[in-house]
Formats: C-alpha cells, sequence, structure tokens
C-alpha cells in the first residue's frame, strides 16, 4: 500500500518549468499555488533564477536543499526525462507529469512512456501524468493545475481521474455554477496513469478521514483483483461513484485508441461494481447528479417514494421514472393523509403522487408546500421524498428558504429532491434554497436516477 | 374533419371574465391578448360594463352584435354551464374553457364535465379545456392564455397539450431561455379534452402551411383507429413528436387518476408509434430537445454520424451513446483523412471519432475547429456531424461565430449537433452562434438521442 499524502497533503512543493509568464502553463500552474495560499515551501524552478512571484527561483532541482514532496515538471515531453531523474536526485517523494505527447501520441510517445514508466517504477517516485491538467488538494490549499480554479469549492468529495484536458473542461463548467454545487477536498487527474492508480488512490481516499465520497473515472481498471476486494471494503463506509466509459462495443473501441486500454467485458464489469457495492454512473449527467445527491443528503432506508407534485403530468412522468429505475411509489400513512387533508378540497384524491396545484388556491401558495411536505418527510412509510413544484406567480411565496430550511432540520433523515419547473421565479427560489443541501436536478430522470443512486449504496450497507 | 382555424387563427376573440384587475385570470388573460397586439375584433365581457384596458365591454356575450369565432371563459366552474349556453346563443364557433375543477375533481366535477361535454358536442361548439391554460397562436399574435408570455417567439412547431397548469410552467421556463429556443406558432392545451382532441390538432396542423413540426403531449390516444392513419399520412410530410406518459405500470395509474385516461398497453403504442412513423420522447427533456434538433436541423440521409471531439474522453462517451441509440460511427473518406492530416501531428489517429484536442496547439484554435469540421461535414460518407469543443482560454478563438456561420452555410445539408463543455467562454460561444440554427445540447446523451429522432424520422419519410 502507498501512501499518497506527498501527492495530496504535500508540506513542500516544487514547480520545474515555472516562469513569470502567465500564458505559459508553468507560469498559470505556479501562480494558481500561490494565488490558492498554499502554506506549505513553495520552489518555482527556472534556468535563470531570479524570484517568481516574490518566492526565489532555483535554476535547477538539484540545488533545492531539501527533499520536495511533490514536484510538478510543465515542460515539453523532450525535457521530462531529466526533470525526473532531477527528482530522483532531490529524493522528491512525488511528481506530476503535465506533458502530452505520450502514449496517445504515436508510436514514438509510446516509447518515451515505458522508459518513463520503468524509471519512476523502479525508484518508486510517486507518479500522476503524463498528459494530465494537474492534482488539487483544497483541504491542503494546493492548487496544483495549470487550469485556474478561482471559484473551487473544498468539500466531502474526492475524485479521481484518467483522462486529460477534459477533466478540467467539465470542472471549471461545474466550479462556475452560481448554485447547487457541492465541494471537492482532493482531485487527482491521473492522465495516462503510469504509475499512481485507482487501487492507489481508493486506499488512500478510504482512509483519508475528510474523504466522505469517492469519484472515479477510468478508462479501464488496471488490476481488477487488487481494485474489487479493496473496493468492497471501502464501500462499506464510504460510497464509490465510478464512471467508465467504452460500456458498448463502439465505445471501447475508442477507448482503447484514446488511452490503449484494454477492452473489459462490459456486463462483467457491471456485474461486479454491483457486486461489490459501487455505484455506476452511466455519463458525466449521472455521475455529477450522483455525487451531488451523496453529498447533500443522508442514506434513505429503503426503496419507497413519496412524490409531492403540483402538476398532475409531471406526477406521471415521476412514477414512469421510479419504475424506470426500479424505485417503489410509498403508500401514505392515515395520520399523513389526515394532515393533508385538511388543505385540499374535498375531492383531492390523496395519493401518491400527491398532487397539490389545487391546494395552492384551496390554502395558499405557502401552506400548500409546507404542510404536505412536512407530512409526506416525516411518514414512517416514506423513505425518501421528490418534490416537483411549478413557479407561476400564484404558486409563489416569499419565505422559501424558511419553510425548506423548516423541513431539512425538522426531517433530517429523510432524503429531499427537487425539480422545479418555471422562469424567473424557479431563478430566485434556488438562489432561496442555496446552502440547504436540497438537490435540484434539471430533470425528473436524472432526480430519480440519482435516489436510486443513493437506495443501491444504502442497500449495499445495509447487506454487510 | 373539424376546421380548427376559429380556434388557432379568429377573427374575433371575446373574453367572458375579462376585468380591468390584472391579479385575476380573466384581466390577465384579456390583457395577454391585448399586449399580444391581436389583430381582429377583442371584446371584454363582464356584467359592469365600461371600459377595459381601451376596448368597450359588453355585460353579456348575447349583446354582442356579431358571432365571434373564439370565446374564452375566465369564470369559477359555476359559471361555466350558463357562458357555454351565452355561446351558442352568439352563435360563436369555439370555445377555451380556462376552469378547473371537473373531471380531476371529483364525483361533483365528473357529473358537471360530462353534463358540459355533451352540450358543447350536441351543438357543434369546438372546445378546449376545461382545466386549461389557453390557447397561442404566435402566427395570428393570439396571446390567449392566463399566463403571460412576453417572450413567446413564433416559428415552425404547433403543440397540443392534454395537462394544465404544467405546460404553463414549461413554456415560461422555455420561452424565457436567452438562447437556443425555437419557435412555436401555435399551441393548444386542451386541458381536459372534452371536446377538440389529437385527431382533430393533426387534421388542422398536417393542412396549415405554416406549421413544419407537430409536436403532441397526451396522457391518452382517444381513438386510435381514427389516430394512426390520419399521422401515418401526416408523418410522410411533418415530423410528429410524441411525449405519452404512463410509460410504466406505476406511471398509468398515476395517468388514470390524473385525467381519467384509460390505460394503453404501452408496448403496443410504442409498437404503433414507431409503425406509423411517429418519433416518441420519452420525458420532457427529449421532448424539447427533439423539437430543437427538427427546428434547427435538416434531415439526415442515412446514420452514420461524425465524431469530431476535442476530448478523447468524450469521444469515447459519445461512442457509447451512439451504440446505444442505434447510430453509426462514419468512416472518413481519404479525401477528408488528408485534409486532416495537414493540421495534426503525425502521430495523431485519424479515426472517428476525431480527437483534435492537440491540433488546437499544432494549429491554432480556429484551425483546429474549422478545417476539420469543415471537412467532416462535407464528406459523403458523413450523414451527420457531433461536435464536442472545450472551451478554456487556450481553445478560443474570437470568430467564433464566422466560423460557424460558414460552416453551416457551405454544408447546408449536414446537420451538425454541439455540446459545449466549459466556464464562461462557453457562455459565449453560446450567444456568438445563436441564431444559426446549431442545436447544442447539455449532455452528449441528449445530442445523440436528438440525432437518432432525425434519423427515425427521415428513415420513415424515406420508406414511404
Amino acid at each position: 500500500m502507498r501512501d499518497l499524502r506527498p501527492l495530496l497533503a504535500p508540506h513542500s512543493v516544487a514547480v520545474i518549468g515555472a516562469s513569470s509568464n502567465t500564458s505559459k502553463s508553468g507560469g498559470i500552474l505556479f501562480k494558481n499555488l500561490v494565488d490558492g495560499g498554499f502554506p506549505g515551501a513553495l520552489y518555482p524552478i527556472n534556468p535563470r533564477g531570479g524570484e517568481i512571484l516574490g518566492r526565489r527561483a532555483y535554476p535547477n532541482l538539484r540545488m533545492v536543499p531539501d527533499p520536495v514532496d511533490l514536484v510538478f515538471i510543465v515542460l515539453p515531453r523532450a525535457g521530462v526525462l531529466e526533470a525526473v531523474q532531477d527528482c530522483l536526485a532531490n529524493h522528491a517523494h512525488a511528481a506530476c507529469i503535465v506533458a502530452g505527447g505520450f502514449a496517445e501520441a504515436g508510436a514514438e510517445g509510446r516509447r518515451a512512456e515505458e522508459e518513463l514508466r520503468r524509471l519512476v517504477r523502479s525508484a518508486g517516485l510517486l507518479t500522476i501524468g503524463p498528459n494530465t491538467i494537474g492534482a488539487i488538494s483544497a483541504d491542503a490549499r494546493m492548487m496544483g493545475s495549470f487550469v485556474p480554479f478561482p471559484e473551487w469549492q473544498a468539500g466531502p468529495v474526492s475524485i479521481f481521474c484518467q483522462t486529460g484536458i477534459f477533466a478540467g473542461a467539465a470542472m471549471v463548467q461545474f466550479m462556475t455554477q452560481k448554485v447547487q454545487r457541492f465541494g471537492i477536498g482532493k482531485a487527482i487527474d491521473a492522465g495516462n496513469k503510469i504509475d499512481v492508480d485507482e487501487v492507489d488512490f481508493l486506499h488512500f481516499a478510504g482512509g483519508d478521514p475528510t474523504t466522505k465520497i469517492i469519484a472515479l473515472y477510468v478508462e479501464d481498471i488496471r488490476d481488477p483483483q487488487g481494485f474489487f476486494p479493496l473496493a468492497e471494503h471501502v464501500a462499506k463506509e464510504k460510497p464509490i461513484v465510478v464512471l467508465k466509459p467504452g460500456r458498448t462495443p463502439l465505445g471501447a473501441a475508442a477507448s482503447a485508441y484514446h488511452t490503449a486500454s484494454r477492452p473489459m467485458d462490459d456486463r462483467e464489469l457491471a456485474a461486479a461494481l454491483r457486486r461489490y457495492g459501487l455505484v455506476r454512473a452511466d455519463d458525466v449527467e449521472d455521475f455529477f447528479a450522483f455525487l451531488k445527491a451523496f453529498s447533500y443528503l443522508p442514506p434513505p432506508k429503503g426503496r419507497r417514494v413519496g412524490v409531492v407534485t403540483y402538476s398532475g403530468a409531471l406526477g406521471v412522468m415521476a412514477m414512469d421514472e421510479l419504475a424506470d429505475a426500479g424505485l417503489a411509489a410509498a403508500e401514505y400513512s392515515p395520520t399523513t393523509l389526515q394532515a393533508i387533508s385538511k388543505i385540499v378540497y374535498d375531492w383531492q384524491p390523496l395519493v401518491n403522487p400527491l398532487d397539490l396545484w389545487a391546494a395552492i388556491d384551496a390554502a395558499g401558495p405557502r401552506a400548500a408546500h409546507e404542510l404536505p411536505l412536512d407530512a409526506v418527510m416525516g411518514d414512517p412509510q416514506v423513505d425518501m421524498v421528490l418534490a416537483l413544484p411549478l413557479t407561476p406567480p400564484n404558486a409563489d411565496f416569499p419565505e422559501t428558504r424558511e419553510v425548506f430550511a423548516g423541513l431539512r432540520e425538522r426531517h433530517p433523515g429523510t432524503p429531499l429532491a427537487m425539480v422545479i419547473t418555471g422562469g424567473a421565479i424557479r431563478e430566485r427560489w434556488l438562489r432561496d434554497i442555496e446552502g440547504l443541501d436540497i438537490p435540484v436536478f434539471p430533470t425528473t430522470r436524472l432526480a430519480v436516477r440519482a435516489l436510486a443512486a443513493l437506495v443501491r449504496n444504502a442497500e449495499n450497507r445495509r447487506a454487510r
């Protein structure tokens, strides 16, 4: 078992290729480390020496007197091998090789990568890359990427990716959302994955006290015999969400080109993920939705969903999604029905899905939301709740935050997910409930899939 | 065959329940008609008489001297029957009954609805509702809804809905989007559907010269023997997109409560939709995505998709989606490969999916997008193109609009769909390409599903 702390909780960091020129990757990466407030020793390495952003630059890593925990190598491919040798001379613990042009880049690149692999493995240098955007530990204030993330939010999720620039673009899109984000404490982009892999990461994340949820984007699982037993053990404590594309023969063939991954039979993989208690995301949308659900919500006690809707049509479509996802429609208890009967017209059918549009008129918008959600979230026959409000002006009420904060407070054990349909008022609701850990999904389908992911994980834990 | 022109292209409109009070449905609906610039005669009906928004108000419809094409009845349930009798006395051609509280509202409501149904049917009064948000003909500048749509965009889609308020909330959300909308020329919300139904609508929309695409949200198909042969005929000329929830037993049961729809075997329905050449949307997201694709794009000549990506990971996931949707990966022709080989490193594998991330560095961002898309869109072995750009700063170029406008102009017959991943620059690209009829989807899955909908429709037309 390898200790990834030099990579994700380093005390000292060097950047080979650091410069004052922030149009170059090395310049941006170094600036991101400085701006991110890395509290440890920070060594810019640049042949010209001098100072970079107020830090003394060393012409060569070999001149740094102490062993460095983590060295970022931000040089073109041609300079990488020598830089790795400098790392070994410095007795550095870990390296992050940013450059591309290796195995993804033809025969010559594959040869260079093989040489690199032999070198770092024989020396025991913990290495991520080549072809990576870097490593980030928001927990350690180490923003080690050439992609700037001024709005990164720290939190319970730790992510391992086997990809290049896509991780950066997706993360920028996610981290520039104004609402409905979740925090990511640690993120490694392993790039071509010549050394540190998903098994090392699981070891680390499983034992890391601030990691509560583990996310893996992998194009292959290099050592299934090592991976699955460990994953089974870790998944007892922490949800593991896996996005493994190449589900289809067409996708698997493309994956072989992309990362030289050996195709793995997808049905076997799917069965193994299920058997060992991991949660599979089918695409990027699933991946972020599931991680948000795990970040915001407690584990459901069963698979019975109470659907509280303000549109019969949405209620019908939600039932279709529940059926697709293998969840059940809760049957409300008499206490719940009695409570709700007070605010609805007497002709209103009190069933699940519970259509409360008419109650807005009968009881007023606030009561029509607060009272039934309170009853359903508190119902012992309900394991989780899907609320589907609409936001035309007559359904709006000013105390949105107060009402939803109260619901979350009074029912901390009941997961509540929402889909909100409407225009400008919908946007205000989203801002109002921000920070209350109520996930809002763009579609009923995604909301239900995310709830089903919670259920799979909870059932897995109970089964052990 | 019934003529729906009084409903969707009326020369004169009356509003029973119009008032100056714009906090009431009747007041809002009348104001929306006035603000929407309805060019025909407009009669507010209000017992107090006087003037409403500068129009002479009649105390009763019976006092309006001429027969009115379309009468909106915006009264509580108790007043509806008498208002309908007024319509008959006026020899009005069509009525839109906004009030709820009928079949969706218990035994008494069902009796009232049955009475209403008998009355309008025996009199031959074209009726939509009860329980509807109204009818809109942007083509005729008739904004007949109590939901305000100041930003409604007219266009080639005509929509028929069998639902209440949900249609309004979903449409408000759609019409307040800043980019990536499509135009809707006519929209009817049939509500509880006591009279005008999907068969009438198909007759109308099939023959309406400004309707190019037909959209149906229905909870049941009342007369399958009438519907499917007509749909088959219409679908030869115009795509018909159908969202019919209640796909699953759970959903069908909820639908029975919601609209008293008789459950229809979903496998039979799915088979019929396929056999007669309609395109099915599984959920609201599909529905809007498919309609956008039909609005923006020409029919593809086959099922071969060229994937032009700037991320190997996205390329792999796109291949999975193609396989799921039954589409094929195009094989690029030698001319295409030769053209692309000029801007990529020589180690770059020239395959589909074509990963051009490295070309951004090698050839510059503009060339790395324009040249390969030009080649692939012009390739006779490619039927449609899925472009998956990333927008970190180094991939950006200022001439986005010029480049994509040129691509659309040079290859008018090749559908191009996109998914763009990134933060603020992504938002700028979306604004830049607005109006070029290039659909951008939130996920690769949705983009591929929309392309597959185009293919199904094109294959159906070729088969006839």
